[in-house]
């Protein structure tokens, strides 16, 4: 029998079905690789034909990058109490340089899992905790630099490819193919991502895979600014709100619309056990702040974390699968009184917890001092770090500012560090920004750290719209991300003012699907145009059902114009609620470029001398009836 | 007895008290100009004072730019049957170059004003129309050219300045006048305006008051590059949805939430009724496409439009107080087919409307032959021009093309021609761009239109969102106005999908409001980041009302607040419901930096060998409780 109390099962169970409902006129693909374990999942498309005047034309189906996971395949049952399908196993197995734990290694870890009270909690199929072998080292960043192309990079070459080579030479694609230049400020996107670019870029230390070998659930991507730019969410349970179920929910929910990865930052009561669960169904990578949780074992005091704590939560953490660590050990002791004339002071939490640290004992972060270690521990799991910055601006005012960017340059220095351990990096970057800044700061993280993909926050552009700050902060990713941002971390309308509930996750996260799309156009990510190219056809040609299931959010587009035309026949009409039937500029224009087309008008200069009278009255006599009837 | 039947009077009077209500702690001051009756309105927000160790501070109020009108003035009564105070007509007088008349000289008008079937419809208390006596012309540009400042003038350098002379001799403010340097793209925004830098502007054409002189209801604004960044709304019924008073009552909630100027794009019945409503309640400038109306007066039938009926148009429009009318006058025979191969074709409604009768008749586009005369009526009554972009890009696909900017070098021709007769311009712009091709589009208008202002609607920077695209075209709209565009044509939640109702407007402005800030700030306009710093320092001292009431939209951020934390002590609590109240980084942060200055540590890197114990132990004696209670 489960130990899972019976309620929980239930309401997960109904809320499951919720979230895991396919997309409309959508079906799960599989893209095969090299070898039949290495499937890569994206989300076809299907659309309607267009109707011309010589029959109807094929619109071909537009395939999506798809990070809902299995939670959109029919063929998949989910059990969210048995954890999703293993996906790396058998590759991390291969590599034979692992072993499996009798148990967690972490003292924690064994407390938690031995603790009578909290079987009611406790995931049921807890997996053997696995580690690198004594003197092994298992990041993709080493085997990258061995020359080793892993399946993993493999994988996120195929879906990153989204099969463009073959769509080039499917001549049904060559209108939704067409693509403006990018401007790329210095991204180099190749025509075509193949493995061994993949690998290049990991070695170089340009792109990562985070993928713990204790995750092996997760469907590998890449992050790095010569790829579509990815976003991550956040979700967490704090003292005052929220519970296990309701996390697991909103991380199946965040797969759904998009988001690329998450991070759970919570910081109430067993956060242990929530990670588990959401691990055990994540389909992408997960982040954590491990500091969030080591400060909980001391009651909430910064100055009481002493190096052995937070070195017992990172292996804690490290065994149960978590991905990337954000790990803030750029908060140095002489940067803190650099923030004493901010308007904001120190807005990060990690960033206030080692500054109060540092204070209280005036010593140097004991991140930065035990950043080896921290090294030693990542390479054994192949956890990659994301560098904290504590000292990021939390109002416009503090922007750019010497302590930022101090911490900055340490992050970059740090980053160093890591590649000697051949452990993966991304940085992590502002805030509150306001535009004509923004740029800056890619600059110098590209060159401070050596083109380690950035991953922002936001940023935002301004302080004044509280309750729209997946706006403000839109904005800024959308301009971040151009700029060369690898990835950005999304906002939700309830930033700085209250935890996100179901809809603002998916608001914040269609927010910053706009935000990387609109980066991915504006560096010339090659086929990042077919979906707007393929959406637009469709709104040309009044195919509505199209339109809605190309949208980002197919199910909000369908419920918006069903308010104003709330019948099937409307959606199939070839006017809309904006101007009504006999109003329509896109029909208007229908009829336009019909008769430019039939009457070959090319050069109407010339022609305009000659044939104007005669072409009027042809018009008139076609036009006698100018709408012609559905 | 009114005319106006009981059911609209009430529903009316209803309403109003919902989009009337004063924001929270805000008062309407009026800035005295020249003359008495030259009172500039603006919101003034009052604050909570800053409590710290030595005892109160004083955070001074705020100052924020005002677009709502009379409504939010409680010491104004609202009566929407006699339509808004007057604020201009003893300016117009006193310059003794205009005369009323019997009554509307256009014949449609005329046919309106006494149809018995339309008193239940119409606006009680008609103004009679007032026109240019022969050969005068009365628009602000001609005065500016004759070096005249006007009071409309005088009024908008207030209302721009915001004060800002004042505060910057005020030390209270000195901490919140904190400001980064703008990037502004050749513009050239001046420390402080005067009421002749105003004059330069408008005579230069770089910048227009659109200010009918029969809407003397107006509140003068300006828009120009050299000024902040303004925001148009659009309402209007359709043949499907919609009645008047729901467009008045979107007029007035458009004027709440920020919007500089209207569009009254109605293509509905009684079109003529519903603007004189509007017109008589409008505090900001009002647009029209004429082109609508005149269509419906042929049935719907482009091809059965003619220059009299469009010339009726626009004279029945001008004399009900239109400030500025969008004349699709560059849609020119020849730019059609350089349309056929576009994936959209033409989308904009006047656009398509025009083409379709150049096709129909092969003759060229009868706004531009009759441009000079279409100038003759602007100049008699102060309408501006709005040229229209009739071949706007649909989706990126058709962005930047030839069609689009063969267009916009029209628009610079027929600018030059207005010009020539004294009558004020801006053009319109543009529609789907990606952000790569955004800041072209404005320096191609900056140079083929003389500066003239830019009105751009969005762009859009993707095509995958409907149900978002207040968000994707957003982002294009911050940076088409960081490039040099003077106003923001906003878009809404439902755009492609349906008529937005009251709430997508409120989403549409705030979104835009935030975009054309975003802008302000990034160009660098001097005092914009008053209120960004404001609320910021609001925030981090956890003045939560003041937080709330500074924002944009004071009344979600409160709901948003409340849902997790519904209790008023919350709001003064040193904590948020994100970390609950053990885990704040506000509160941590607040500690570090008591701690830094009151220790004076400045130079730790010195302090690091002498101090360290000694510091570390004080710390932690005065730390003992280190969360203070609240």
């Amino acid at each position: 029998m489960s130990a899972i109390p019976q309620d929980f099962v239930r309401k997960t169970v109904e809320l499951s079905e919720d979230v895991t409902r396919p997309f409309p006129r959508s079906r799960k693909i599989h893209v095969a690789g090299s070898r039949p374990d290495l499937r890569v999942p994206m989300r076809e498309v299907s659309l309607t034909p267009t109707h011309t005047n010589e029959g109807q034309e094929e619109n071909p189906p537009v395939l999506i990058y798809d990070t809902s996971g299995p939670y959109t395949d029919p063929d998949t049952r989910i059990d969210l109490l048995a954890g999703l399908p293993d996906v790396r196993t058998k590759w991390i197995e291969e590599r034979d340089d692992t072993e499996l734990l009798d148990g967690p290694s972490s003292a924690f870890g064994r407390a938690r899992q031995h603790d009578p009270a909290l079987a009611h909690l406790r995931f049921e199929h807890l997996r053997t905790p696995r580690r690198a072998k004594p003197g092994r080292n298992v990041t993709q960043m080493h085997y990258a630099r061995q020359g080793i192309v892993t399946p993993e990079m493999e994988y996120v070459a195929i879906r990153e490819n989204m099969r463009l080579d073959e769509l080039r030479t499917d001549p049904r694609y060559a209108k939704v193919l067409r693509q403006h230049p990018g401007q790329s400020f210095g991204a180099a996107l190749p025509e075509t991502i193949t493995p061994e670019f993949v690998r290049e870029e990991i070695a170089r230390g340009r792109a990562i895979i985070p993928a713990n070998i204790n995750h092996p659930e997760v469907e590998p991507m890449i992050i790095g600014r010569n790829f579509r730019v990815k976003i991550n969410t956040n979700i967490g349970n704090s003292a005052l709100t929220s519970s296990i179920e309701e996390e697991v929910e909103k991380m199946v929910w965040s797969a759904r619309w998009g988001g690329d990865t998450l991070m759970d930052l919570s910081t109430g009561k067993n956060i242990h056990e929530t990670r588990e669960w959401i691990l055990r169904n994540a389909p992408m990578p997960i982040g954590t702040v491990p500091i969030y949780q080591a400060l909980e074992k001391v009651d909430g005091k910064p100055e009481a974390l002493t190096w052995e704590i937070v070195r017992d939560t990172l292996v804690e953490q490290a065994e149960q699968g978590v991905d990337y660590f954000t790990i803030h050990a750029g908060v140095l002791l002489r940067y803190v009184p650099l923030t004493a004339d901010r308007l904001t002071g120190i807005v990060s939490r990690g960033g206030s917890i080692l500054a109060k640290w540092c204070l209280a004992h005036h010593q140097e972060n004991f991140l930065y001092t035990h950043f080896a270690e921290i090294c030693e521990i990542m390479k054994a799991y192949d956890v990659a770090f994301s560098l904290g910055d504590g000292l990021r601006p939390g109002s416009l005012a503090d922007a750019n500012d010497r302590a930022q960017f101090a911490e900055l340059e340490t992050l970059g220095e740090l980053t160093k560090v890591a590649w000697e351990h051949d452990v993966q990096v991304m940085i992590e970057g502002p805030g509150h920004v306001p535009l004509q800044m923004v740029r800056e700061n890619v600059t110098k993280e590209l060159k401070d750290c050596f083109e380690a993909p950035f991953y922002t926050l936001g940023p935002l552009v301004t302080d004044i719209a509280p309750a729209y700050d997946h706006i403000t902060s839109g904005i800024g990713a959308a301009n971040i991300g151009w700029y060369g941002t690898a990835m950005l971390c999304y906002v939700t309308p309830k930033e700085h003012l209250g935890l996100p509930d179901k809809q603002d996750v998916r608001d914040g996260i269609v927010t910053y699907k706009i935000a990387a799309h609109a980066a991915d156009l504006a560096k010339g990510l090659p086929g990042a145009q077919i979906q707007d190219n393929a959406l637009s056809k469709a709104r040309f040609e009044f195919r509505w059902e199209d339109q809605f299931n190309l949208s980002l959010d197919p199910d909000r587009a369908r419920e918006y114009h069903d308010q104003t035309m709330p019948h099937v026949s409307h959606k199939v009409a070839h006017f809309c609620s904006m101007c009504g039937p006999h109003f329509c500029s896109m029909k208007i224009t229908q009829d336009v470029r019909d008769y430019a087309e039939s009457h070959r008008i090319e050069n109407l200069d010339a022609a305009v001398e000659e044939g104007m009278k005669e072409k009027a009255r042809e018009f008139r006599q076609e036009g006698a009836d100018i709408y012609r009837a559905v």
